[in-house]
């Protein structure tokens, strides 16, 4: 079983909303009423030693800072900013004072630079590994929410910033390999950058029918949104802009690039759609703001739900897997 | 250093408030705003297995249920009622799918008890023990949240139900003592019971000044209010109730009664302080209603804060400690 097939079962037989809930599971951060014409967006994330992060990899400042800057992601694949942080940690016996006030150096950096409040939390020992769970309240104007459904046939399918560096970099981190031109590609998978902006503004121009950052996968994703939606797509994975030197790295680690774009997990770009009429405002608009990222179109929606195409220009391309997923379960 | 050192560490250079944020850090929930007259509330724990629970003692059924019941208690012990919960888990490779969906289960059979609705979570593997993380968010009537901070000098001091069964549960868990006259202590440690409408009662009528749940024991509870209120405090232990056949198990095990109701953890019983003009209210109100509980009065806030006195009838009690820290950081 994987955590997919876990959540689906688990999901069946949970309701979908109740008094005060807008948006329950499925999607990025639950949304419940708040003050004052705005609602609050919920999201939550477990980190794992071993799984998220490996101690050789990152120094402590670096998980800590990582372990906002996810969460962050997800409140603004909803349209939202950050707002108040709650932090649950399992501390194994074997790290330091030093390494554990450095963990929450890095999150207290994040906050600062995202004006977000340490709300709550609770701490414990560990028999084993470390393991940080992080809960992110955000807000969003009422009603301007982005969620994963809303994707209808037509609709364009657009990518923010660049795909396929998180997973080089990881490679890069894996091989020990640095260097001033791989900074960039670590810096992609150690300390990813949520498009917060882009988010906010697609959000309160109410521009993208569905919205999802892009952490299993960009495919993985895309298949979310579609099974939610009940839709299809065409790809044109030539379209997808892919990170700043990562061909060379890509090489010298005999990956992919493609299947990197494609598949590679952790990227925390915005994966959304836009109908005509958003596309239209949406190149009006844009221009006169600057969202921190480029944003390219790079396929559309299609209405047969089993019609699931990926094209490198005419060439059809057959993944081997669509991105990651754990195991879960034996 | 322990978890409460390393919380004050992290917590001074913490903000207390903020646009949005009533109550943060420094209590069981953190209380932010919401719609229409309501106030939010959400607390956060993490039970790492091999420290919370153990699964010889627990089956996985037990665990789901433990887990949500021990958040609700912090949503009680703010005066509030729990509304929607979000489960993360780090799942290991040696638990098996079944009992993945009875952790689910029993999780679900607490959830439906109190009509609270899953919003959200994460779900990912683990390189090690079982994590499970659970943010449960409840309501309260605007400006009525109970909070630890609000105890003043000749407040009394009162207790919820009886003290003590967890610490002897526990135990006879770890002994395998089992049969009908021990069901009762067990149950205390595997499934507690939140106070829940005794604690929307007292904060629905205004008539607590100061309230925390007992997780970490009694006296470390009670240090928890002391201190962040600058008072102190004389208990009269021989007041306080102690669980249904304690004393002839606790001889059995060889564990102090008045040691165990003094710091025993988990008892998840409302510990509160009420000024005399509430305490007149209360004594008039309470034969009214059915609060599931007794409440009992067991001593009364003082001024000094260094002045910290137990006394059992007129013998002074010395404690070796006071309760549950856990130990972090190398």
């Amino acid at each position: 079983m994987d955590e997919f097939q876990y959540i689906k079962k688990i999901a069946a037989s949970v309701p979908r909303s109740s008094e005060g809930l807008i948006q329950g599971i499925d999607d990025d951060a639950a949304v419940i009423e708040g003050p004052r014409g705005t609602d609050w967006l919920v999201s939550t994330d477990i980190l794992a030693e071993g799984v998220h992060f490996r101690r050789k990899w990152m120094d402590f400042e670096t998980i800590g800072k990582k372990a906002l800057l996810v969460n962050i992601s997800d409140i603004a694949a909803m349209g939202g900013v950050p707002w108040f942080y709650f932090v649950s940690i399992a501390v194994p016996p074997d790290l330091s004072e030093k390494n554990l006030l450095l963990l929450n150096k890095g999150m207290q950096a994040v906050a600062a630079e995202y004006d977000m409040v340490l709300a709550g939390g609770d701490t414990t020992s560990s028999k084993g590994k470390l393991f940080i769970s992080v809960t992110i309240i955000g807000s969003v104007d009422k009603g301007k929410a982005v969620y994963r459904k809303g994707a209808r046939p037509k609709d364009g399918i657009y990518i923010s910033g660049s795909l396929g560096g998180s997973r080089v970099g990881m490679g890069l981190l894996a091989k020990g390999i640095r260097g001033k031109n791989a900074e960039e590609l670590l810096r992609r998978h150690l300390l990813p950058a949520p498009r917060m902006n882009l988010g906010a503004w697609l959000a309160e121009h109410s521009l993208a029918s569905s919205m999802i950052d892009v952490s299993d996968g960009l495919i993985s994703d895309l298949g979310h949104i579609a099974d939610l939606n009940g839709v299809g797509y065409i790809i044109y994975a030539n379209k997808i802009p892919e990170a700043a030197q990562m061909g060379k790295f890509a090489a010298r680690l005999k990956l992919n690039v493609m299947e990197a774009k494609l598949t590679g997990g952790e990227e925390y770009e915005l994966l959304f759609t836009m109908s005509e009429e958003q596309e239209k405002c949406f190149i009006a608009e844009s221009s006169r703001v600057d969202l921190g990222c480029d944003v390219v179109k790079i396929g559309e929606v299609q209405f047969d739900k089993k019609d699931r195409r990926i094209y490198d220009g005419e060439k059809p391309v057959r993944l081997k897997k669509t991105g990651f997923a754990h195991k879960i379960g034996r």
